[in-house]
């Protein structure tokens, strides 16, 4: 069984996150309804991270094993063919052949979000869902500051959804750096894996920072507390990008 | 009474348009119905270019007279209001108070447009309805220097809707600038006015370039037939955005 690596674009709004769930359509459900309709196989796709509704991707990768050996380039365009048709706000970036012991998600190094704040005092009409709109002048230096105390091996439980299953809390946390260009801050995290929600966590705590409410000392604090009460409130998933992954 | 002038952004892609019109809902509409709503008060108001449904912009300028002298600060704020409680993908960047005889359409001596083509490969996820996907390698250097033999004072009857209602077929184009990010083709487009279609006419007939099936003297060809039927075909409306007026 040939195995295949996608990288995947998509528009997160409309879906229940890339995993598929009973309550609505998933990213990952709509890959494998083009892949059943173009070659009648019934497949699993995995997934690098399993974002939630409303995250979007750039450069998801996934894995999945087929019984054909489809040439790559054939392949993108089929499935980006019923994806289209099927209406998915799903696209295929690119195809490759991949060895049979690769696995989107267990192979990865490192694994590299953006997080999208939009700071200006009116409504975003282009960037609605593409970004957050924060209607407060931010301190982008003293937000990058202050993140720079998150870098390293710690016990995240502070920034980590109570619905988070991994076993453990610690994380290496590898970049995060807050930069401004007009009214957009990027929040660029870069680690081999993150908790649930800990990215949009890292943003709502650091948008604090931003107005001044919380020093880095407090930032660090709220780390050190190691208690989920201790974040600031988790920053909504329309700023969240899933970039890329390295393997 | 006093006037305001207002910059307004909008997603274009719901609308029928900039201007009123009895199939469906206008940016205008929009704008004067928050008016109504907030000050009780039916006006009229007046914006520098009519957008065809489906383009976008990000510095639409519009001007208004209310009986009241508002706080420019407090009718941006309460106009965002009410367009956000009717769920408009219209914002209010600015507001502030104009001249008596302000006229956001005949007072302006520049329009800028821009046309954003995405060229690659795999269809738009997130880019979808924010611009033109073109799934063919672009040479943007022959569309630039082809761009470059329309600039001037000309008759542009090639490059007008047939439906165009100004009087004259005669325009002066400043600009028409085509760069390359990555996979993103910018066409930027200034004059003091526009012909009904101009830019999109412009965008589809410079496509052909960027293939290769005409070149920049086929391009030039095409002005001097002053024929419509000269023309490529259209580009469409989702990749043009009305940027900013200069008066």
């Amino acid at each position: 069984m040939p195995r295949f690596r996608l990288i995947v674009e998509y528009d997160g709004t409309d879906y229940v996150g890339w995993q598929r769930q009973d309550n609505g359509p998933s990213v990952q459900g709509a890959i494998e309804k083009a892949v059943l309709s173009l070659t009648g196989e019934t497949v699993r796709v995995r997934g690098a991270g399993r974002t939630d509704s409303g995250v979007h991707a750039r450069g998801q990768v996934a894995h999945l094993d087929l019984t054909r050996a489809w040439k790559p380039y054939t392949l993108q365009n089929a499935l980006n063919a019923h994806l289209s048709l099927a209406g998915e706000r799903v696209s295929i970036l690119e195809v490759e052949e991949a060895a049979a012991d690769f696995d989107a998600r267990f192979s990865a190094i490192r694994r590299h979000y953006l997080y999208r704040i939009i700071s200006r005092r009116s409504p975003l009409a282009l960037e609605a869902r593409r970004a957050w709109w924060v209607p407060k002048a931010l301190d982008h230096d003293a937000m990058h500051e202050a993140a720079q105390r998150l870098l390293g091996h710690h016990d995240f439980t502070t920034f980590r959804s109570a619905n988070c299953q991994a076993t453990s809390p610690m994380r290496t946390l590898d970049r995060l750096d807050v930069t401004r260009t007009g009214d957009l801050i990027e929040i660029r995290a870069s680690a081999q894996s993150f908790l649930h929600n800990q990215i949009r966590s890292f943003a709502g705590s650091l948008k604090l920072v931003g107005e001044s409410k919380w020093t880095p000392d407090n930032l660090q604090a709220a780390l050190e507390a190691r208690d989920r009460k201790a974040c600031g409130p988790v920053a909504p998933p329309d700023g969240l990008y899933f970039m890329r992954v390295d393997y």
